[in-house]
């Protein structure tokens, strides 16, 4: 079935939801130009949620998405997170950042009762999820009010899961996609396949409508991806330098520079393996760190007086450059622009 | 620019050259029913590569291409050597293989004066190389009978440098691609791209034709390819199957079992990575091994009497099960009948 039909809009694209680089204003932008806008919830305190939604529901009727993470919150492991700073101390020195003040806590919050309470209010169309699916219970909820669930496969026994567990779309996201990995059955990233391998195989094992990501630039792409089976496509990376994104201008940057050719799964960020652009952290460290990068999510706030300093002084060498391996078309250009283009519009 | 015109074939589609898997009955099946078969040298002594050529030559009228290695040949190292027939004792202890009789030797040749001394008896239409081009003056060699010259490209880089040196088209391979990865710029594998994204970008890079491999295993991937902007396709897994092919029995049954959803890069088999099954050996040592695996091509002679032994006992743990990642149109029939269906025919 095709998305467009499936979901109530023109165009059969969802924009992925990017954590940290943009709101309600690029899902607004997308939803009004005909495609599926999502905002992704995973670093909204419950207070910004709710004001999110209501930015969307007073901007817009059209169909949107609400995005979530649903891992595991893990307990934090003080030797580890002691390691993970004696790793950094070089960067800390160098830069004049004290970390004394780094925090603990989570950087990015799992799918919650609270959340499900907030999302209520709006019952939004679309709801999707990253790492699988929540709770039976909690899935329910969002079904109660008619929700479509999305969520991420990354292989094919990932997408006959969700199919198994209540997903109403699967997205089959190739090894190309910027930002994180989706995969939520193993760890075991060999078993991850590119767009091209994993798209029509997942096509073929489940019945419910098939989304492409990963890869996908232009309108050639998404040609591709349909004649590939995919009722539909989802892109990120293109995006990120839309004007209504939060992009930071180092990012920005680097996506439109011969950097972005280089990018690598990197569990440095996070804890969580995601595809960014190489920078001095991926290349000092890893890209994939050992035992010393505590569990997703808590790897984040060690990291986060670097990126502050460093984009201060203009510098991208501890920020997450999440990109795909095709920011091809990266420009600056209205969301609305650059969905029209997708399709030859 | 079509390859069908480019090269004179019915078909836009190139057979891959599968060392170890096919010779020249293959290649033969595939030029009659349309496309480019392709008959892989390396693994041939001068003799067998003049009774194969000869063999060709006398079987059909239409193109047919001929594909080389053009590796450095390393200098046997005698402690890596014996580093990686301890690091294999448990398992020849195990088959009670004797390692005694191994030899150093390369398992494959890279393109030399003397094979170009033999292909000039035969004046292939078609070259092809794998691990960038030979010397220049090689190169000529073979340009001078009017063949085209082909060659593989992983990255952007790569491809522009096979154009400066002389590729009339390029073959960008995908990281989906089975068997042996093409890079020969740069060890780094987190530069390889999937095809989704590294087809379109090489495209738009270079001027000369741009063959689509890695990924593609039915007539949809075909359609996807061109809509990529490939002049082409070329295709190995599919062919695996074959009838003429001479890939062994449980190569064959590994993939057309579930076993194929999970390919790795290993460089256990040949001292260069590869995309084959996950068997015994990969899971137990790698896939990709450390300092102890010669270079390419010196860890096959070692590999060679366990996989010998193994495959008598019906078992394909020492194996090289080559495969990309999408083997779900692998099946038993002609090549012509496997051909024809790439194109609904």
């Amino acid at each position: 079935m095709n998305l467009s039909a499936c979901l109530g809009i023109e165009l059969p694209i969802i924009q992925a939801p990017m954590a940290g680089s943009q709101g309600s204003l690029l899902a607004l932008a997308v939803a009004q130009a005909g495609g599926l806008g999502s905002l992704p919830a995973a670093m909204l305190s419950l207070p910004d949620l709710r004001a999110e939604l209501g930015r969307i529901k007073a901007g817009t009727d059209r169909p949107y998405n609400v995005n979530f993470f649903c891992h595991d919150t893990p307990t934090p492991d003080a030797r580890r997170q002691s390691a993970w700073q004696s790793a950094l101390a070089p960067f800390y020195q160098e830069l004049a950042v004290d970390p004394a003040g780094v925090s603990a806590g989570p950087g990015r919050l799992p799918f919650s009762a609270e959340a499900a309470d907030v999302l209520e209010e709006f019952k939004p169309p679309v709801v999707s999820f990253h790492f699988g699916l929540p709770s039976a219970a909690l899935l329910a909820r969002v079904k109660q009010w008619g929700a479509k669930v999305l969520s991420s496969a990354t292989t094919v026994d990932e997408a006959r899961w969700l199919e198994a567990h209540g997903a109403d779309i699967v997205i089959a996201q190739g090894l190309e996609a910027g930002g994180h990995r989706g995969h939520f059955l193993s760890h075991d990233l060999s078993l991850q396949m590119g767009t091209f391998a994993l798209l029509p195989q997942v096509v073929g094992a489940v019945k419910v409508p098939v989304v492409a990501s990963g890869g996908i630039a232009d309108a050639q792409g998404v040609a591709a991806a349909l004649a590939l089976g995919a009722s539909g496509v989802q892109l990120g990376t293109v995006y990120l330098t839309a004007h209504e994104a939060t992009t930071s201008r180092v990012h920005r940057a680097a996506l439109q520079s011969e950097a972005a050719r280089h990018t690598a799964l990197t569990n440095l960020f996070s804890g969580r393996p995601a595809r960014g652009i190489v920078n001095r952290l991926m290349t000092s460290l890893g890209p994939m760190g050992g035992q010393e990068v505590p569990e997703f999510p808590l790897a984040t706030a060690a990291i986060a007086p670097l990126r502050a300093k460093a984009e201060s002084l203009g510098r991208g060498d501890f920020s997450p450059l999440w990109s795909g391996q095709n920011a091809s078309a990266c420009r600056e250009a209205s969301a609305a622009d650059i969905t029209r283009a997708l399709f030859g519009l």
